[in-house]
């Protein structure tokens, strides 16, 4: 049997979603839950890898094993909610064919990356914004921000190191609101390399403080060079805000 | 010398404000980074006791010390920031006289419940909000809330054990807010008892639970017996909101 399954987490104390030889992840405690609940050896796969203390407000995953299970759909988020830590939550659960793929069923992610832009840091914030008391001049941010948007080979915003060959990638979406002290930055994509959105969020803080301008962006792109876009922003500011995933007509 | 700090902090890793025997508390983060930044033994004194894991979104504390400080007034918040951990933040410093009292300055204080109402556990409201997914009646709470304002013996309201002779106390506002999946409940007065507002929280829980009529509160009030109230509610929810403080012509 197969299901997929909604959550939320909180990345703080976790090294990411997916499975480490060192540490505590989140695949790792939704593996030990849904074999507490099905009682059998279960296959869990996630829809993304998210970094060490990166959250997600939406998550997909799936749940495989031998054999069928009598506990009926409904109950199962309430029922992982209680063999899970209180930072992880199932919200929801379908049951899907054995062939169905989260990973291809995933068409783009949106992120959002939240900033505490206040004069003193907040203590209510560690580890959830990226505390940074300087200016923050979103309507430049989102003069360099269009500037992504689109279809561009992103190797300047991928980590130095990354083994990833094909550095493409559909932006869909970027925009900065700003909300009181908080400026969030959204980027959507078709899929991210790796740090790709902490990358773009600290250009665009280079951008907001002059070091860069929003013209140089396009040469950034065609660079092919990490060195020539920004700083990586912290991890604790990162949230995976949105899953675009279509689902199997299958699915119950 | 003496200056009145206004702070806030993340209550989730500490045993309250006032220097315990064995933990961590708020008073003593404070007092580190006031010796290390004033370089002499200081005298830090809260506005009020804090219990474990309760929160502050606005409290006063003043610190003493002998001598003078050669540290600009208007640097010390960034300057205690610094020795200060992520969870506790100095927003605002003042100098009083020397015979400033912050216990006496304080007419009173708002408290703010949070309750996360949502179907499922949110990973974000951990430490932060209590969870409870039951129907929340906010109209009953209310109801019953309002019989709770002005001037009243408390005693019902208290945790057993507690020592306080006086548990007169004026409470100035009662409200019921809902705003989504949160439920927050403001509770203001002139001082609080040991768990008060906890208690009226549970209260006003199994008020909307049905187990207490809103018309019963001037009974369990005039009871005095602790077991007549609620249960009390976790520590997590509670935010310490807003300080009523008169200070001094002499502040500068």
């Amino acid at each position: 049997m197969k299901y997929l399954l909604k959550l939320s987490y909180l990345g703080t104390h976790y090294c990411g979603f997916q499975v480490q030889p060192n540490g505590n992840t989140v695949q790792a405690e939704l593996c030990r839950a849904t074999e507490t609940l099905f009682a059998r050896p279960c296959a869990v796969t996630g829809c993304s890898r998210t970094d060490s203390g990166v959250h997600a407000e939406e998550y997909y995953a799936t749940v495989a094993f031998e054999g069928t299970s009598s506990v009926p759909c409904e109950r199962i988020p309430q029922a992982l909610c209680t063999y899970l830590p209180e930072d992880i939550s199932v919200s929801a659960a379908w049951r899907t064919p054995d062939d169905f793929s989260v990973r291809r069923a995933v068409s783009g992610k949106e992120y959002c990356y939240r900033i505490w832009n206040g004069r003193q840091k907040n203590p209510f914030c560690a580890d959830r914004a990226f505390f940074y008391p300087g200016t923050i001049d979103t309507a430049r941010m989102t003069e360099a921000g269009k500037r992504l948007i689109g279809r561009h080979d992103f190797a300047s915003f991928m980590a130095s190191g990354s083994d990833m060959e094909d550095t493409v990638r559909t932006v869909t979406g970027l925009r900065v609101e700003r909300d009181g002290d908080f400026v969030c930055i959204y980027v959507s994509a078709d899929g991210f390399l790796y740090n790709m959105v902490r990358i773009i969020v600290g250009t665009l803080i280079e951008v907001s403080e002059g070091k860069i301008a929003p013209e140089e962006i396009p040469d950034i792109l065609s660079a092919r060079d990490r060195m020539r876009a920004g700083r990586t922003a912290p991890a604790g500011g990162l949230f995976l805000h949105k899953v675009f995933i279509s689902v199997p007509e299958g699915i119950v």
